[in-house]
């Protein structure tokens, strides 16, 4: 058996015309454009993972995904080769060769999610695409008070849209959430250990709940005690939601070749 | 004759699939498409004007238009009527009653650009159309120190494309001139009573051109008091350009109705 090394790629993607990262049979996804490119570069047919699944429709700034190669290009000509041959709406950032030991997902510490609200009476040509459009006003003082019911380890099964059966655990270890205001540009962050299917979409319904006065923040805190699905309220489109970055105990640039 | 009012509109577009602002008999243009919405609003043919004339691909934050109409529609009536007629890529973000006598060229004092210039291997599907992909390392420090020459009241010949004969004087005032990183999109703002016809983009190929050390500071300064057109250096494309916005002696906010 050949000899194969592991790459990792930071990837940058706009998920519009994607459902979702993870391969399907007939549709076009991240995985499966970023396998066609290494075929075409390298002539292998390979699996690509990723740290985080991303949905139909979600973008990615820094998305981490790895696979084995037998091939002895440099991490360099990974970045040149796949970029040639990856359509304009995908792209690697960066590429590093890692131990094969590595593993994308469970090496991964946490994730971190930003939701793009436009909270403006009008859309904005200039982010079509990338937001979710919420035209009345936005309590962000609210909605920052509702966010430190997440703050910390908790059960989140209020946020999980239908009840999944396949998750072992809905118990997750959120570090970050916050929302600030910039400009029209009304932004959510999220950084937890992991997340839940469609997690941040119902947290960021809720929260506009909270914001535009239909539920208080002790409903908020009440839904999140309860810990039953969709009781949280609408979840938002993936448009607006987008995948910044995934952190590792430790960087890939020492591994840089 | 029917009693007309004059209605001034602020407008974001992005204006990748158009032939800049100004009517063109056959290809698709902002003044246009804006025309046409109004038509389709009021049922009235009428004439929009902008405060500056964005060429092809040229993008806006804070485009300001007017037209005449004999309707009664309100401003806000304005906004909602023409979003719903106008194309996706086209916003109107904000409208205003003004006086008969208002100009918005000649009453505007200053017109502000920002040029995007991705400083980075790679490109970034998230920004796609919005930016000019430049690989090479940039000297920002060695940028803004050319740009300290822009400053004041000067004769631009020197960033003319070809000689325009059209024009009557070549001097303008810039009030700001600066290049700032922001991770790896480095952002040119200028700031001038008016431009000349692709002053912006003559100023950012020269300004790329020191950046990159294949022009020195005392090069950029020796050009600019040359006054002869085609000296500067590469035009940059016109897709990593937007008007930000233009500045009137007073705000519009004080006359919404």
């Amino acid at each position: 058996m050949a000899i194969t090394t592991k790459i990792v790629l930071i990837m940058e993607y706009d998920g519009t015309n994607y459902h979702g990262f993870q391969l399907q049979a007939d549709s076009p996804t991240i995985q499966g454009e970023t396998e066609e490119a290494i075929r075409k570069l390298t002539g292998e047919r390979t699996r690509v993972i990723s740290a985080s699944r991303t949905d139909a429709g979600v973008h990615a700034k820094g998305q981490v995904a790895s696979f084995r190669t037998a091939s002895h290009l440099s991490p360099q000509t990974f970045v040149k080769g796949l970029n040639h041959y990856l359509p304009k709406d995908i792209a690697v950032k960066a590429a590093y060769k890692v131990e094969n030991s590595f593993n994308v997902r469970r090496n991964a510490i946490s994730r971190e999610y930003n939701y793009y609200i436009l909270n403006s009476p009008t859309r904005s040509p200039l982010r079509e695409g990338f937001y979710y459009l919420f035209t009345r006003q936005l309590d962000i003082e609210a909605m920052n008070q509702a966010c430190q019911a997440l703050i910390g380890k908790h059960d989140f099964a209020s946020f999980v849209t239908c009840f999944e059966s396949r998750l072992k655990s809905t118990v997750r270890r959120v570090y970050q959430a916050e929302v600030k205001r910039d400009g029209e540009m009304v932004v959510f962050n999220m950084v937890a250990n992991s997340f839940l299917p469609h997690q941040v979409r119902t947290t960021v319904g809720a929260l506009i709940e909270v914001g535009r006065g239909k539920m208080s923040i002790d409903e908020f805190y009440s839904i999140m005690e309860a810990k039953k699905p969709a009781l949280a309220g609408p979840t938002v489109p993936s448009c607006g939601l987008c995948l910044m970055r995934v952190n590792y105990p430790y960087p890939f640039e020492g591994e840089m070749s």
